[in-house]
């Protein structure tokens, strides 16, 4: 896009270049839509740069790493392994240059013109860019993400860090501790433990505390093997260089204190106070199943929007926003967004599995398969929730693969499938996702590879 | 049971006591029917023994075993590393053990009597036993499923063996020729190779000859990577000592030769003249929907009745037919048997995704997919059929995680589910399972990850 006299006139700017932006600039562009996307950092956002690929890519090498040393009871001996740190790090970098590059092309394929710089709304139907230069725009779509939350006394510096710096150390850390006890901190605790830190988290209440409790258990026995320390029911009072003093009169020595409590939407310099956008008492942008906010010409979607902050929520909003703002008429009428926590074992969960009037909860064990055993990676399970006349409420994944397997469970649940649905769909052998067969002929009242106790004849 | 005075009588006998047979008679024992299942060698069959299990138990620590030793792009360095043949065989066999007893467990808990020994039938309602013992029964099962076929001039000795050999041998032999280029081939080939011996696949005409060649394509290059070299056209002629002799005139020596042509049905003994039951030209055994044989009183299930001779086909009909056999009205309709082999990559099919009148296919690559960059694993696809009205008829996937994911298709493809069901169901990020996401709706029309050439406005 040459910006040439001012002002330029778009179909559809999008705010933020991050997954839910590039998305919905995509798709407005698919529909023959003249599409801005403005975003002041880097394409793709913080998923691509600094959280989802970063952390699953050093997951992905914490695991290889540990796993090679502790196969002898496979028969692998590995007399000597070692990180090279920097070239960890170039890998890392390397991917998520690769992947803004590929945004970049996606954009340009479809003639999505990308401007580097902010923009604040000044009106219902313009935006000031950086340069002073002002677009005027039909629709518009807020996709301005979240941004780690700050701890009052904790500033960022070299020592203490956020997750999105956590990931992109060029040493292996001697010790790091970790203020919070959330999904990120758990997976940055466990790939740092793996590679060889001494790693300590510190958790409010506990770690993991909005999920399962079954399954967190699995999660913290396996950091403790990791000889992860969780520090339950404390909080940090303040630092000193690397010490700090904790709520319960001890304090912690660490090379690296990562603090990890949360996002926040990420509004500021938007210029909302010129529009007629709505946000919430945790400063989260309304907006309606179409994803419109109280202003009509503007649309929002993401992590801006409120929970879950998932990247794969922000590109279904994305598609359907880039639709909505084309003259579609889409909905955001999802009934599960999956979540995965890459921790060890691996939790992924669809819908609830909740116990409730009319609703009931079976589980599986890994042992029941036979994948499990053979891969000595049995200490997980399979959770389904479903009603009465069998309609699947939710899913719980914990076992190898999670992430891979969750989607046939959020589309079994977007589906409207049964129990029985499940449970007659061959699954194939020798795999984890027999493991969602076995729980639902369970579930069914026709348990294979694992015995619930019934009276033998 | 004990085995008192003669003839016993019980309502089901099962003939065979692997992944089908064992199956079944716990289905049919839920079901409160008196059920003693035959089984003249292990129980789990081939499938736990000999098998499925064995394979893929030694697939994935050659899998850990290369990879570790091939990630210094990941910062990954290790100095040395070997293999300890006897233990990897001792887990390998620790785990046939562990499932096995298992299985054990179950049938007992069920009140399944598991009897050691053969069974003939002599009549529609007896069967011979071991010892001269006489069985009645009301129905029979009969899951006897396959043997490995011989080639001719090729007897099975300490040099020539079949595949369960090739996955019990207590060394990683320096040199193997492996005869067929089946998925036993490839699977052996491909881990063997990872372990470090030096692999020669002999082809009658092509690897995986059966399966769509952009998948194979992919399998061949990694073969090759891995030096195994895959002599293709030609047939063996006769072997002296550890030297075959092939039909283009050439001959090659090695320290080991599978023989993997394929498998037949096994009915060997079991009296098949003495019962109403036909078999077709293959030996295989005719049944119907119900896998009623024409013999009222007998059913059978798994290989011995045709293809796909998979361990998860029989196990799907081991639940009916124990239905079946206890008078429930069940029958075996699925429309999808998933396929996996696991290759490098793995290939996944559920249904067909052959182009037809009225079904297109749509391609998308694992380029397009975060996870795949960032686990430098592109080197994939994942490919659906449609038909004009959207109904997916057929899924292909060749990526990490295939084995885990295919399940999803299947479960798609038995609920009637179109490319809009899946498009629409959001799948997480940043997982391969998202693969299955973005060609449906590359197949709707509006593409994300991959640009498929459609003019830039």
């Amino acid at each position: 896009m040459v910006m040439g006299s001012l002002p330029e006139q778009v179909d559809v700017a999008v705010i933020g270049g991050g997954v839910g932006g590039y998305v919905a600039a995509i798709r407005a562009a698919e529909l023959g839509k003249n599409v801005v996307l403005v975003e002041k950092e880097k394409l793709g956002g913080h998923c691509l740069n600094y959280a989802c690929i970063p952390s699953k890519t050093l997951i992905h090498i914490s695991d290889i790493f540990y796993e090679a040393q502790h196969s002898e009871k496979f028969g692998i001996n590995i007399s000597s392994a070692s990180i090279d740190a920097k070239k960890m790090l170039d890998w890392r970098l390397g991917v998520s240059k690769k992947l803004e590059d590929g945004v970049a092309f996606l954009c340009k394929s479809n003639g999505v013109d990308v401007l580097k710089g902010t923009a604040t709304f000044i009106s219902s139907n313009s935006l000031q860019l950086t340069d002073g230069i002002t677009l005027e725009f039909k629709k518009a779509i807020i996709a301005t993400g979240s941004i780690p939350k700050p701890l009052k006394g904790f500033e960022f510096g070299d020592t203490i860090i956020d997750y999105k710096r956590a990931l992109m150390l060029d040493r292996v850390p001697k010790s790091m501790l970790i203020i919070g006890a959330g999904y990120v901190a758990v997976e940055i605790g466990t790939l740092y433990a793996k590679l060889g830190t001494k790693v300590t988290i510190l958790a409010r209440s506990d770690v993991l505390s909005h999920f399962d409790r079954d399954a967190v258990e699995l999660v913290k026995r396996r950091m403790s093997e990791l000889s992860v320390s969780i520090i339950a029911g404390v909080t940090p009072i303040e630092r000193k260089g690397n010490t700090v003093s904790l709520s319960n009169g001890s304090s912690l020595d660490a090379e690296i204190i990562v603090v990890a409590t949360g996002l926040s939407p990420y509004t500021d310099g938007l210029g909302l106070e010129n529009i007629k956008v709505e946000v919430d008492q945790n400063g989260f942008i309304k907006v309606d199943n179409s994803l419109q906010t109280l202003d009509p010409n503007i649309l929002a979607i993401g992590d801006v929007i409120g929970e879950p902050m998932l990247a794969h929520k922000a590109i279904r909003q994305g598609v359907v926003a880039g639709e909505v703002a084309s003259g579609m008429n889409s909905s955001y009428s999802n009934i599960v967004v999956p979540a995965v926590i890459f921790s060890d074992p691996e939790i992924a969960i669809a819908g609830s599995i909740e116990e409730a009037e009319g609703v009931k909860v079976t589980k599986f064990p890994l042992t029941g398969l036979g994948r499990a055993v053979a891969l000595d990676t049995t200490k997980g399970f399979i959770k389904i929730a479903y009603e009465d006349d069998g309609l699947v409420k939710g899913v719980e994944i914990v076992s190898p693969d999670a992430n891979s397997m969750i989607a046939e469970a959020a589309l079994a649940i977007e589906m409207g499938a049964t129990i029985e649905d499940i449970a007659d769909t061959i699954h194939p052998h020798p795999t984890y996702s027999e493991g969602i067969q076995e729980v639902a002929e369970a579930a069914l009242g026709r348990p294979i590879h694992f015995f619930y106790g019934k009276p033998v004849k």
